[in-house]
């Protein structure tokens, strides 16, 4: 294990951090929060000179990063963000508890999006803007995460991701994962700009509209204001965030291909293809759902508000324009379904993954062809290619320890008195970072309520889901600690 | 296809039960309940003589059975048991509709034990003496099932069993079915005998003792009384059928090991040790919730009601000695998070089973020591024997078909209107045989209210769980009837 490599890293990550909060210094200065100032401050003095300090301490020091490094240095990335960007929310008093100001901030970073905020628009813009500013940073940490680390280290059936991703090889890693990097968050950004440029469009001051737009690409789900996007009840912004949440659910690669004119490898894609299905049909169910229970006024605003709850959940964003713990039975369980789904691999999104569980599916069916013929040779092709054998074995194993992880945050949060409902939409609203659930966690309703320690469990728990569990459950096994 | 032969064995198949409707009618007398005498007369009237001319006028042909042959039969038997033993509901006009008489027959059959019965008590003591005999058949025809055709099948990781089973091989199939068969007949029998007799020194009439003995058994949950085991106050009645339930949900094989001496094969076996692990740790800690809630006096009465439920969840019975749903929320969720496991292979209990549950959390932590050693060799072992691959495969997409049938049913039945709870709960009482669940469908509740097309499909997906998927679902795929 290569320690001081990992701190390198580490350090450099913090800076970057401390360097993001300028952002949210000119947000105060703007709306003259000068009282604020002090606490994006804080973590800046603390962190830019021990950074500082052990980058030029170390300035000698080389050496390559071995898989169990990298492990660890993904999970710390994760902690250490968390812990050093809860600083503000601490110091300024607006969340006064450790264990609240870690929860938000993990659920920033995760891109979760559960709040324990109980009165959301008391609190300084600033802040505000830093809380949505953790879930941008948190989407671009993933989306280099899954495109260029996780295949490296095989996680969770992310070998399938090796052969799309452009070309990052163990031999040449750092690179070409500082070029596919570059150019995903090349693309992020273009994203960003367009759906803030949109937003302002459609009326939303560029403050309104950057924050939503973060909440959005990172499938996050923090709002600035208490009735999430249903604050805006203009059409065409309810649109384009559904839109963006969509295209926030699709693997990033496939936009790369896209700008090389490459659209026959999308044609093929069979992620994004089912992904897509998947939310067609959920929206027209909803909605119908939606007419019966005579819920709007007509099928287009039925469609309209279906199409978003279902992108805000499949996508695990969680944004609100309704709420849908109000909607009739049947389209809260369709919304419960897609809960299990997720967005695309090398996407922002959370959850099981739309790959992940056609290669299930598809490994179901093959488990029938096998008993009409025993003696047959069945293949699982996804986007036209064989899926190797270690592949679907590697995805089965995640997809079951998913769903222990589920049964087993159900129980803890039970311990607190929860129902049934309560406990088992929590564990998929974190474990999934999603956000919102049902019951006591609906839409209109937050996490303050949680005792502390269901509160650091969620936030280990969000972390996990959003490290795709094995790379943060790994390093509890024996056999990591061994030489 | 050997249709003839098929049709063969299910003119057999229907004679015994119409040989066991003689049962009813010995109860009928007894009771002086002889309006109830043609209810089953007509059955065995339709039945008798079609079934022997059948086998009469094919009795010159012969052939064997083909693997194909063999998932059609499967599926033939647990309809033809349910629509021959639905007629007595029917005739008698205590059922009068067709669509709750099929329900409530194929609910015995599959030993799920989901009533449409509002007011039980109300019903002729020879009608329900059947409804509790269609369990304890269902649980015959499903040790045979499991123990000796699904390996043959190989349906979803009953290839294991192939090992264990006292030698059924292909080539020889029909000798050693019928002398397993009989060994396995002969330990349900024994057990059946011994309950039995347990019920009546704990002061139950043998008519009493009979019923609720059939309904452990099978883990069916039918009781001939409202408040189900609940209504026998005696603690030693209440913890002999704790005992009878746990016994059922064990692999029958074990006790035929167990009889020949060979108690090493069992101290070995992981899926036993598991079973009553989970079963331990369940019911401490929903003793622990009771004791928190102050449900009960003592703690001692705290375990025994928590152990009784816990067994009855686990092995998918459904008996209840208390209205569960009234619980303390940590112990509610702790049981719904049995109803993800399940009794073991080889027993009459449904579910996931633990079998399976053992395999892929295995296969969970042994992607995690790939991660960590990449070129590791890393095998999964149950009983200290090595499980090929392929059984681990054929256990994945067995378990994420479960999954998928668990969502989709939620769907189903939320289209009735009905909450998140419910529907999922319902899937999962249904889809594992368990029979209650929570929500519209708690153990003081019934199946009444839902609508005859939900009913239909819970119909089917109650045999689908019983027949372990595959068997079911692999004669809808066009792949089976092409030739």
């Amino acid at each position: 294990m290569n320690t001081v490599l990992i701190f390198r890293v580490l350090s450099v990550l913090l800076l970057l951090i401390a360097g993001f909060m300028v952002a949210p210094i000119i947000v105060a200065l703007f709306y003259a929060e000068y009282e604020m100032i002090g606490a994006f401050l804080v973590p800046i003095a603390v962190v830019v000179p021990i950074a500082v300090l052990y980058l030029f301490v170390t300035r000698r020091r080389r050496g390559g990063l071995s898989t169990k490094s990298g492990f660890l240095l993904v999970t710390m990335s994760w902690l250490a963000a968390a812990a050093t960007g809860s600083v503000p929310f601490l110091v300024s008093g607006w969340i006064p508890s450790v264990t609240d100001a870690f929860f938000e901030t993990m659920s920033g970073f995760t891109t979760t999006g559960a709040t324990i905020l109980t009165d959301i628009e008391a609190l300084p813009a600033s802040l505000l803007f830093w809380r949505s500013l953790t879930h941008w940073l948190g989407g671009m940490g993933i989306i280099v995460l899954t495109v260029a680390i996780l295949p490296l280290l095989g996680v969770g059936g992310y070998q399938i991701m090796k052969a799309e991703a452009p070309g990052p090889s163990v031999d040449r890693l750092t690179p070409k994962i500082t070029q596919t990097a570059k150019l995903l968050w090349f693309i992020y950004l273009g994203l960003t700009v367009l759906e803030t440029a949109l937003l302002m469009v459609g009326g939303l001051s560029l403050y309104d509209a950057l924050t939503h737009t973060f909440g959005t690409l990172a499938t996050g789900g923090f709002s600035p204001k208490a009735a999430s996007v249903g604050h805006y009840t203009s059409p065409f912004v309810q649109i384009v965030v559904t839109v963006f949440m969509l295209a926030a659910g699709v693997n990033f690669i496939l936009y790369y291909r896209l700008l090389l004119g490459r659209v026959r490898v999308i044609a093929r894609n069979t992620e994004v293809k089912v992904y897509f299905a998947v939310f067609v049909a959920a929206t027209v169910a909803i909605a119908s759902a939606l007419q019966h229970g005579a819920v709007y006024g007509s099928v287009g605003e039925s469609l309209r508000y279906a199409g978003f709850q279902a992108a805000s959940i499949l996508t695990t964003t969680g944004y609100a324009t309704a709420d849908f713990a109000q909607w009739p039975a049947a389209a809260q369980v369709l919304l419960f379904a897609l809960m299990f789904v997720g967005g695309s691999a090398g996407s922002t999104g959370g959850g099981i993954k739309v790959v992940r569980v056609v290669t299930l599916v598809k490994q179901g069916f093959n488990e029938m062809r096998y008993l009409v013929h025993q003696h047959g040779v069945f293949a699982i092709r996804l986007n036209g290619q064989v899926i190797r054998k270690d592949v679907v074995y590697s995805i089965a194993g995640f997809v079951f320890l998913y769903l222990l992880l589920l049964v087993i945050t159900s129980i803890v949060v039970a311990t607190g008195g929860n129902d049934i409902v309560t406990s088992f939409t929590t564990a998929l609203a974190t474990l999934g970072n999603i956000g919102p659930g049902f019951g006591r966690i609906g839409p209109v309703e937050n996490y303050a309520f949680f005792h502390d320690h269901i509160k650091w469990y969620l936030s280990f728990i969000m972390m996990v889901g959003r490290l795709e569990i094995y790379t943060v459950l790994v390093l509890v096994t024996p056999a990591f600690w061994r030489e």
